[in-house]
């Protein structure tokens, strides 16, 4: 499986985005994938063609009334990889030794 | 129209990517859309399909023979605007007052 | 203030990585600026110079023992806004009206 | 010696952000550092001090009149190698073994 982490930003809208975002993040909640939201993005969990899906239908809802936007994508392929969206942080944790702010 | 900027990095293959970059440049400069290459990625042209289609090709073409793989993508889509791989430069270079190096 | 997010990537350590990761980590808790770790990298808030002082500590520590690094940060700065690193979590779950997963 | 490759987004000009692009490059062209321009960003070699030191004075320049900046950096750090700012490209095109757009 792999992980996306992605963050749009119109760039037609001004400094104040989180309307912008919470449309984004609701096809994300509604798409039935596993994800985590962070202060500078949205993590996600699934197959290749799932994640461009998903991704594709977030483009399309600000697309309809943006001039220009601004798309971030990070992607991190590990095969036979499952739950890595839970894992990384408990194994980084345990490498540390120590709990760690999530 | 959209700009795509992307990088793909195999971490399973040591620290000479090369032979990995130029797969996917292969599959970038077949595909007949226009690009340019850079240090630290591919820029292409291209409608938002097309350019997943392209991001798909060069991920499979490496996740055969990889066991992880980190992509970074940027996207910027502007309404209406084509021909920006080379207008971006001529207009930042023309504010700039001065040639710039590209 | 100003958020910052980044990730820390040896390419010749092979694809186990967590070594590494928690090896930044310890010194991003150690900073006593407030951070969060997420799967794809952590998200630090503080003033433009603690951050790229706590940058350039993590790279510090990873090149004493690696051949190549990739490196990928994104910054998010605001004029006088502080405590980003909680609010924009609130503000986009406020704006898309639901409980969304951190 | 390392490559960085950034971009800097100020969010609260609208859609047009030549003028703020410009302004950046004049500083990275009067840098003395090597660098290259391309449609979605400038990568530039340096020491990893003097990279830093030219993203602030960038940061610095569009803080003065931004509310709100978005940037976008990534660092190739590789021991003992310089000039792959002109290398890299050289590189996968022998790999490619063909003549690639730049």
């Amino acid at each position: 499986m792999t992980l996306m982490e992605f963050s749009i930003i119109p760039l037609d809208k001004g400094a104040g985005l989180s309307e912008y975002v919470a449309r984004a993040l609701t096809i994300i909640d509604d798409s039935g994938l596993d994800y985590r939201i962070n202060p500078m993005g949205t993590v996600v969990e699934g197959e290749w063609d799932q994640l461009l899906n998903l991704l594709t239908k977030c483009f399309r809802a600000l697309e309809k009334d943006s001039e220009r936007i601004n798309i971030q994508v990070k992607f991190d392929y590990r095969k036979g990889v499952s739950g890595a969206i839970n894992s990384k942080i408990r194994s980084v944790q345990e490498k540390a030794g120590r709990r760690l702010k999530i």
